[in-house]
């Protein structure tokens, strides 16, 4: 007798990203309801289930979708406004007066659906999103059904849409209560920005209000230089620092970037449970540096990867950022060891779950959780021969690759076609935008 | 009167990588006889041009095709065999063992094969190549229909091809005075390994032939430094001061990798007119470190950029080598402003070109050069929207983008297919090839 389940899915190899780090051929994952019931051998799962929807994937590896630790949806719209520049000026001179210009509800929702159908696209099924109006990232996410941590920003200085740090909270506050209390594709967190723009007492507001609502705070913390000799020269203490004695590292706290952090940060950083989102590329075409990833986790500490905003990077590709993190490491300790394919794989997909607080939910293979899936095509000149499918995913593949996701068990990536939303109407969208963007400030040709 | 052409490329965008970093709106490319012969305003061109084939391309950059200065195309064959090792490791246990028992002329068509379909995917029009049977590199990119510098391996160990050093030169003049005396796509070059496998008796001897057949020498130079260190112990020299007092040290010198070289030996390399492969993504990989490739242009270095084998990267990628080269130089100078997006298409275009001695006939897209064209979709939604176009080629665009390229006026990519070869073909073969070499090594699950 068979066993009924919504989907059935076969694949040539699966990588479940479990404890052993398997790498399993001709295996098939069962679905129903939205979660992963059943991770088989392919010749079993064809007796045991009758699917109502059967996936036949041979020359394609299976493998949890990633998660996206950190990301400025929105910014999609920016991409390439600015390029070659370092951070201070690249926020100061294009980004922050083309925000001051152009930030609205309406920009935040079509630059945030790009930014999705294009994650989606690359096999991201859970990103995490600073930015302003982060109830139109949350409706945009809901809408295109990919799993999302909506961080809602606090800074005290005025934005377009808010005019202080209480009203950022108050804001935050309702969103949590409101539509996104207890949905199964949305959570919510906090972002102040940075601690060069939140006051102490916006810091033991935010902490007393995560506290309550059980919610994890995300900050760029240490990401350049600059950054940290600026707090010491203006409060005599590095960021980390002054977090520490405002009771704001612990486990709920995601730290983003932490280029710049001592041996002495990344210790207390593991004793606290902090975890550190990586953004390599980011790091990388702002100048910021290279976090010691493999130094870092050493100590202990669990590390996400995460595409920051397109504006800086330029793309939200994370088979892109999971090849830069393992060269990076290597290059940087001089250890071809460091970050193998298998930690990399680990580190883009349940150890950002895990930074998100979401690994008992998404990020791995593993019955009971959600199915949030990837599935990508080995069967390109530039990735065969396949003599490890693990190896081969970090190291060769790209994006068109991605032929199908899953979120939740629907899925949203049909054989290269998005099925939730209006590819060309969104590219169309988007280059109305630029055409307004660019309007006072074009690139100069030379 | 119009006048007759092959054939009229019309493209949104036009970087023809000349002196004044054009980004030109709206052209076109005239071809004729293989040889760019115009590049002019779509509305003039269609006033002036009656063209046996018209190619219209609205939402593409054209620009020249990539020269990859520094390949072992063979070794495609063993990508992925043997990742996450040290570059020690990687040839002693992996990578010798493996081409001791496999290398032949059949394993060397078949490989290179399959790297050129590879390259010509993704916009590469001219690749310098230093492997075993030169000859059999030489007819394959010949028939295949792709520019390429064959260098013929020089070592004084006995390989599958050659007894030694000597047999390696006299073999090389063959190929130099054979076919390919004076051929339209291939030309020829002399590749001794590394200094720790030539002595300096060869190496006199290579010297005297290079000079008189006037071709040009590239070797692997500093490339990690256990190399320099061990020809320090061995020779007393470092490895450049070595090839210095033998002489090679001028304008037909190509040096490969050049990871661990000292400003002193920048400064010589430039007043010599010695060139540099930088191969950031190998360099990485095998944890050589990273070439301060901004020092050395600044020291007045000319530098192209390179792939190297797939066996150490692991794929052929010139765009993902762009990206890696442009972010890998801001990370290491903490200059954001290091490597911008034109500076570094000239590097994996018209620089690479003058790395091989090859500037007057491809490189750029200038009128009397060969047409060696790629043509790059920016219609995706992780290349919109477009503020800049060379922006988006360096920091947003993959393989799969590539839609056609011309290689000496011959469509060899045509929108997305290969037409000189068989692809399905192509990776069957190299299957048949994994199967054989991974039968005694397998890569563990674990």
């Amino acid at each position: 007798m068979t066993v009924q389940c919504d989907t059935l899915i076969e694949a040539g190899w699966c990588l479940p990203v479990d404890r052993d780090n398997s790498v399993l051929k001709d295996h098939a994952i069962a679905i129903q309801d939205g979660r992963l019931i059943d991770l088989l051998p392919v010749a079993e799962a064809r007796q045991k289930y009758d699917p109502g929807a059967l996936i036949r994937r041979e020359s394609h590896v299976v493998l949890p979708g990633f998660v996206n630790v950190h990301c400025h949806a929105a910014m999609t719209l920016f991409r390439g406004f600015g390029d070659d520049l370092p951070l201070e000026s690249w926020l100061r001179d294009r980004i922050w007066p083309a925000e001051g210009r152009w930030v609205s509800a309406e920009m935040v929702r079509d630059g945030t659906r790009h930014a999705i159908a294009e994650m989606l696209r690359g096999g991201v099924t859970c990103f995490s999103d600073q930015y302003f109006f982060p109830e139109i990232v949350a409706d945009t996410a809901a809408d295109m059904a990919i799993r999302a941590v909506v961080a809602t920003p606090v800074i005290d200085f005025e934005t377009a849409w808010a005019k202080n740090g209480a009203e950022c909270l108050s804001k935050a506050a309702d969103l949590v209560h409101d539509a996104y209390a207890d949905h199964p594709l949305i959570t919510t967190a906090f972002a102040p920005h940075s601690t060069d723009v939140v006051s102490d007492e916006t810091f033991q507001a935010l902490r007393v209000l995560a506290d309550q609502l059980d919610r994890g705070i995300q900050i760029h913390l240490h990401e350049t230089s600059v950054e940290v000799d600026n707090a010491l020269r203006s409060t005599g203490m590095r960021p980390f620092e002054r977090l520490n004695k405002l009771g704001l590292v612990n486990a709920s706290l995601l730290a983003v970037h932490g280029v710049h952090l001592s041996p002495e940060e990344h210790a207390a950083m593991a004793e606290k449970n902090v975890s550190l989102a990586h953004c390599p590329r980011s790091n990388q075409k702002l100048a910021s540096g290279v976090a010691p990833i493999a130094e870092i986790k050493a100590a202990g500490v669990n590390v996400g990867l995460g595409t920051d905003g397109a504006a800086s990077n330029n793309v939200l590709d994370m088979l892109g950022e999971l090849r830069s993190a393992a060269l990076l490491a290597k290059a940087t300790t001089l250890d071809a060891e460091a970050m193998d394919a298998r930690q990399t794989l680990r580190m883009a997909t349940l150890d950002g779950a895990r930074a998100l607080g979401l690994d008992d939910e998404t990020g791995s293979l593993a019955v009971g959780k959600w199915a949030d899936i990837a599935c990508i095509d080995l069967d390109r000149l530039h990735s065969q021969p396949v003599y490890d499918p693990a190896s081969q995913v970090v190291y060769t593949c790209e994006r068109e690759q991605v032929t199908d996701v899953w979120v939740a068990g629907r899925h949203v990536l049909d054989q290269g076609r998005l099925t939730g939303c209006d590819e060309a109407g969104i590219i169309r969208r988007s280059r109305e935008w630029q055409a307004r963007i660019a309007g006072s400030n074009s690139i100069p040709d030379t």
